[in-house]
């Protein structure tokens, strides 16, 4: 490379996942061909974001604010608890509507090999909630996996202490799959969970 | 989403291309929960690169000095000039150890619809090249695309008044490829340049 700043760029988006020293070529060498205005924006953005994002002192997302747009809204369901993983699940949920409650949220899940226990998920930010707020369901929507799962666990059982009902997301056919190209783990799991049709 | 700057990053992160609003969102998330460094040296880069890259007088590449290390270099021999649509080729040509010439960069090719003519691609500049610099050889590198063919064919054109012998880098069957899988074209312009073994 004939520039040593040019191969410091090419270097430093390889921090973003999924982009290899290929697509960062690609990346540098378009933004500077190309769009300079979107590379300053892009700069500016990322420098404002890293200074000032933080978590939300309620439900731990990444927000610049205290708390969050969501925790602070007067027009969600305060009796509607729902614990994810990350502020991306937030994210899918919110588009989805399909829920109007409010949030709780783990940065992770429960992974004692890497050191990550009850208190590095916030969980007894959790239970002063529990403690506290109006919540009648906890919604337990984890990732179903292996960590997720007992993640749910664990949460639940600590949930026990309070009267509140816990749940988790129904699991089954995803709604337009084929059941030629579902795995078995999640056919058999809907096939358990089957519903009478009145 | 409950973050507005949040949501200015994931739309910041879209000028990169290949990168839609998924991608953007799970690049704005992954930074800010896990490498925050690493997003404010891409900040810092960015603008830098933004800010002090520019052209080589010489050869039109992207560089932030005056004249770029390839052109600067004593190393280099200078009766050879490889003409490329980008500095992206470069990149490639140089990593192939092929080439140990110099380059002139174009920054496109002709697309008189687009109104890129001679111009704009710095051909005036290729041609003081080739009256006062010693180039013996010019190898039109453009892509094996109708526009880069076009160019190619331009620049034949132009480099005719001058004693200089024009060449274009062999087309055939790529190194590593299989017959089965080449398209027709390729194959065809393989069996045509074929090569009598002694």
């Amino acid at each position: 490379m004939s520039s040593p700043l040019i191969q410091s760029l090419i270097e430093a988006f390889q921090v973003l996942p999924g982009v290899g020293p290929k697509s960062a070529q690609r990346m540098a060498f378009y933004l500077l061909e190309r769009n300079r205005n979107g590379a300053s924006r892009l700069a500016d953005v990322l420098r404002d974001a890293v200074q000032n994002v933080g978590h939300c002192e309620s439900c731990r997302t990444l927000t610049e604010e205290k708390v969050c747009q969501i925790c602070a809204s007067n027009h969600r369901d305060a009796t509607l608890l729902c614990v994810v993983e990350s502020p991306a699940d937030i994210a899918v949920i919110e588009a989805s509507g399909a829920f109007n409650g409010k949030y709780f949220v783990l940065m992770g899940h429960l992974s004692p090999i890497d050191g990550i226990g009850p208190a590095e998920l916030g969980l007894e930010l959790l239970e002063a909630r529990l403690d506290k707020e109006p919540i009648q369901e906890l919604i337990v929507a984890t990732n179903p996996t292996v960590e997720g799962e007992a993640t749910a666990h664990y949460i639940q059982q600590l949930a026990d202490k309070y009267s509140v009902t816990v749940s988790r997301p129904a699991q089954g056919i995803p709604v337009g799959g084929e059941l030629e190209y579902l795995d078995s783990s999640t056919l058999s799991q809907a096939f358990l969970s089957r519903k009478q049709l009145l």
